[in-house]
C-alpha cells in the first residue's frame, strides 16, 4: 500500500491557478442590469442583493435581501447567466464571486422559490456516463484520496463520511454516526456468527462497528487505496483483524456467498445504467435467507447531481430516484421490506461537517489553497441547502429474498430500549 | 341509496350451472399420464398426487406427498394443463378437481418449486385493461356489493377488509385491525382538526376511527353503494356524521385540499395506467406540508394477478412493483418518507379470514351455493400462499411534499408506548 499517493487530479484542479479572463473591473453595462434582472425574474426573484461590478445593486425580490453576491468582473456574471451552477461554483472558488451574509442561506436563498420549470432546465435529466472499472477507480481516488489528514479536520472522530441519524434532534454529530451504524445493523437484524460482506466501507468504521458489536464476520470492499490502508490500521489496532478482511477491489468483483449485503454510501458512485449489474453481484452473494440494505443519497425526481458538484467534487456521481434503485432488485429475486427516508438527518450532518470545516479552514488552507477551501465550503453548503429544500434525499432500503420468512416480525426491534 | 342492489354479476357468474362439457368418467388414456408427469416435472416436482378419472395415481415429487388432487375427467385435466390457474380454478369451484388434505397446504405445495422460468410462463406481464370511470364501477360492484351480510360472516367485527398489523405474533384478528389502523394513523401524525380524504373507504371504520380517536375531518369516497351505505349508517350510529362525509364517487373525483391523504386497500383496483392520474388528484388536493399514505398488495416482479382470481374473484385488479407504484410520486413534488412491507401480516390475515370462512361455510352456501363457497376458499387460501411464499407483497407507502420539513424527526413515534 502506498502511504503518498500523487496528488490527486482533482485538488490540482481546484487548487491551480485562477484562469486569465478578461476581466479587468470593466464598467457595467445597461444590457449587464437588463439582463441579470430578466434571469433573477426568471429564477423566481430570489431575496439576493447583486452587485454588478461598478458597484451598481440589483434586486428584484420582496422584503428586506438575505444577502449580497457581488461579482468582480463582466465575464463571471456572464458564466453565471449563461450555466448558473457551473457559473457560481467556479465564481464563488475563483474567488470572483464575493458572498456578504451566510453562504447557506444565500444558496438556500436562490435555490427556495425556483418554479419547477426552472428546475427541470437546471436539472438535466440526461443520465450520466457510465462508469468502468478504472473509470470508477479514477472517479473515486479524485475526492476520496485527498488524505485521511483532510477529512479528520472535519468529519466525526470515527471518520464516517455518510449521513448520520440523530435519534433527537440534540444528538451530537459523534452520536449520530454512532446512533446511524447501530440503525443499520438493527435494520438488518444482524446475529453473532453472520457473514457480512459490505461494498464501499469507507475507512471501514462501520465494518468495525458490525464485528464489535454484532459479532459478525466482514468482508470489506473499497477502491480508495487511502481508506482501505486506513481500515487495515484501525483493524490491526482494534485486534479485529481476523474478523474483518479489508480488500481493495471494485464491488463487481466480490465473490463468495454472504448471510447479509450491505452498503452506505457507494450508490451514489454506481451510476444507474449499472444498478442492475449490481443487483446480479448481490444475487450471486446471497443465500435464499440473504438480506441486505443499501443506503445512498436519492432524489425525488430524476435528474443530474449539480453540473458544479458533478465537475468538481464528485466525478460519475448520480443520486437515483428509488425507482431506479428498483433496478437493483425488481429482475432478482429480491423484495425491499424497508425504505426510510432520512432528508432532514443529512442536512443536520451536512451543516455540522460545514462547521467543523470552517473551523479548521486554516488547516485546509495550509494544505492545499483558497480556491480549494472556498471550493469545499461551497460545496458543503450546497449539499445542506439541498437537503433541507427536498433537492436531495438519504434512502435506506431494506431488501431480502423474496421467499424468506424468518426476518424480524415488525420494525419495533429497531425502536425498543434493548435495541439501542 | 339502494338498499337491494341486483345481484352482482360476479355471483351470477359463479353460482351459474357448471358448463356443460364431455366429461363423464371416461377411462384415461396412457398419453394423459405421460402429459401430466411432464407437466408437473416442469412445475418443478410439487409432493402432489394427481388422481385420474379411473383412480390411476401420478407422483413425480420426492418423500410424502402433501395431498392428493383428483381429476373428475380428462376435460378438467387438460384445462389445467392448457392454463394451470384457470384450469385449476375453474375445476375446483365446479367440483371436478377435488382435494384429499389441507387446501392452504396443497396450493402452497403447488407454487413452493416453481422455478422462475416457470412462472415468467405463468405470470403474464403484460399490463390489465385500463379501468374507465364506468368499467371501475362495475369491477367494484362484482366483488364488494356482494352483500354487507355476506363479509360481516368472516371479516373481523369492524369490517376491515385489508391486511392487519400484528404488533405481536399472538396478537388476534380483532386487535391486529385496530392495530392496523392506529399504525397508519400514526406513520402520518394525524393531529387534532387537521383534514383527510380517505379514497377507497371500504364500510367506513378507518374514517370513523381516525375522527375518533384522532380528531380529525375525514371526507371518504368509494364507489361500491352497499359499503358506502353502511358506512353512513356506522357514522350516523357514532354521532359521527358531522366529522366524517362518505361520499359515493371515484377518486378522480376528488375536490379540495387536505392535510392528509390517506388510501388503504384501493390501489389494487387502479391499475398501472392510472398511476399518474392518480398522482395528479393527490398532487391536486394536498398544500406545501401535504402528506399521505397508500397502502396496496404489491409484487417484487411485475407480473399481472393470478388469471383465476382476475377472472372471477377481481376483475380490474392489479397489484404494483414498488418501480410502478413511484408513477404516482416521481411526476409530482413528492417524496417518499417510509415504505414497509407488512407480507407475512397478510399471510396471517388472509389464513385468519378463511378460518372463520369455513366456520361459516354452511351460511355462505345458503346465501348463495357450494360453487360460490368452493372459489371463495380457493380465493382466500390461494391469498394465504401467495403472500407466504413471497409472490404477493404489501407495501404501506408514507410520502409528502418534498419540501415540507415538518413532519416526526424519526419513525420512533410509531413504536413508542405512548404511540400505542
Amino acid at each position: 500500500m502506498s502511504t503518498s499517493p500523487p496528488l490527486p487530479s482533482n485538488a490540482a484542479a481546484v487548487t491551480g491557478q485562477a484562469r486569465t479572463i478578461d476581466a479587468a473591473r470593466a464598467r457595467s453595462l445597461p444590457v449587464d442590469r437588463l439582463l441579470l434582472r430578466a434571469f433573477l425574474r426568471a429564477a423566481g426573484r430570489p431575496p439576493l442583493r447583486c452587485i454588478l461590478p461598478d458597484g451598481e445593486a440589483v434586486y428584484v425580490g420582496d422584503g428586506e435581501p438575505v444577502g449580497d453576491v457581488r461579482f468582480a468582473d463582466r465575464a463571471t456574471l456572464y458564466h453565471v447567466l449563461r450555466a448558473p451552477e457551473i457559473g457560481f461554483g467556479e465564481g464563488y472558488t475563483d474567488g470572483r464571486i464575493e458572498i456578504d451574509g451566510d453562504l447557506t442561506e444565500v444558496v438556500a436563498a436562490a435555490y427556495q422559490p425556483v418554479a419547477t420549470w426552472v428546475e427541470r432546465l437546471v436539472f438535466r435529466a440526461r443520465r450520466p456516463r457510465r462508469n468502468s472499472h478504472r473509470g470508477a477507480r479514477h472517479n473515486i481516488h479524485r475526492h476520496y484520496d485527498l488524505g485521511n489528514a483532510f477529512y479528520r479536520l472535519w468529519l466525526d472522530a470515527r471518520m464516517l463520511y455518510t449521513c448520520a441519524y440523530y435519534p433527537t434532534p440534540d444528538a451530537t454529530l459523534e452520536e449520530a454516526q454512532v446512533a446511524k451504524m447501530h440503525h443499520v445493523c438493527r435494520k438488518l437484524a444482524l446475529r453473532p456468527g453472520e457473514r457480512v460482506v459490505e461494498a464501499g466501507c469507507g475507512w471501514g468504521t462501520l465494518a468495525l462497528h458490525m464485528a464489535r458489536h454484532y459479532g459478525v464476520h466482514v468482508r470489506a470492499f473499497n477502491i480508495s487505496r487511502e481508506q482501505i490502508a486506513f481500515a487495515r490500521a484501525q483493524a490491526a489496532r482494534a485486534g479485529l483483524a481476523a474478523q474483518v478482511e479489508f480488500i481493495e477491489d471494485d464491488y463487481r468483483n466480490v465473490s463468495g456467498t454472504y448471510d447479509c449485503f450491505m452498503s452506505v454510501g457507494m450508490l451514489e458512485h454506481v451510476g444507474p445504467d449499472h444498478y442492475r449489474e449490481l443487483g446480479a453481484v448481490i444475487d450471486r452473494c446471497l443465500p435464499a435467507h440473504g438480506r441486505g440494505l443499501i443506503h445512498s443519497i436519492g432524489r425525488g425526481r430524476p435528474a443530474r447531481l449539480n453540473a458544479w458538484v458533478e465537475k468538481h467534487i464528485f466525478p460519475g456521481a448520480y443520486p437515483p430516484t428509488l425507482r431506479q434503485m428498483m433496478e437493483i432488485f425488481e429482475p432478482f429475486r429480491f423484495a425491499v421490506h424497508d425504505v426510510e427516508n432520512l432528508r432532514l438527518h443529512y442536512e443536520r450532518t451536512a451543516a455540522e461537517w460545514l462547521a467543523r470545516f470552517e473551523r479548521h479552514a486554516g488547516a485546509v488552507r495550509a494544505m492545499f489553497d483558497e480556491r480549494f477551501v472556498r471550493a469545499w465550503r461551497l460545496y458543503l453548503a450546497g449539499t445542506t441547502v439541498a437537503f433541507r429544500l427536498g433537492l436531495l434525499q438519504l434512502f435506506q432500503v431494506v431488501f431480502g429474498r423474496d421467499r424468506f420468512n424468518g426476518g424480524p416480525w415488525t420494525r419495533a426491534h429497531v425502536y425498543t430500549d434493548a435495541g439501542r
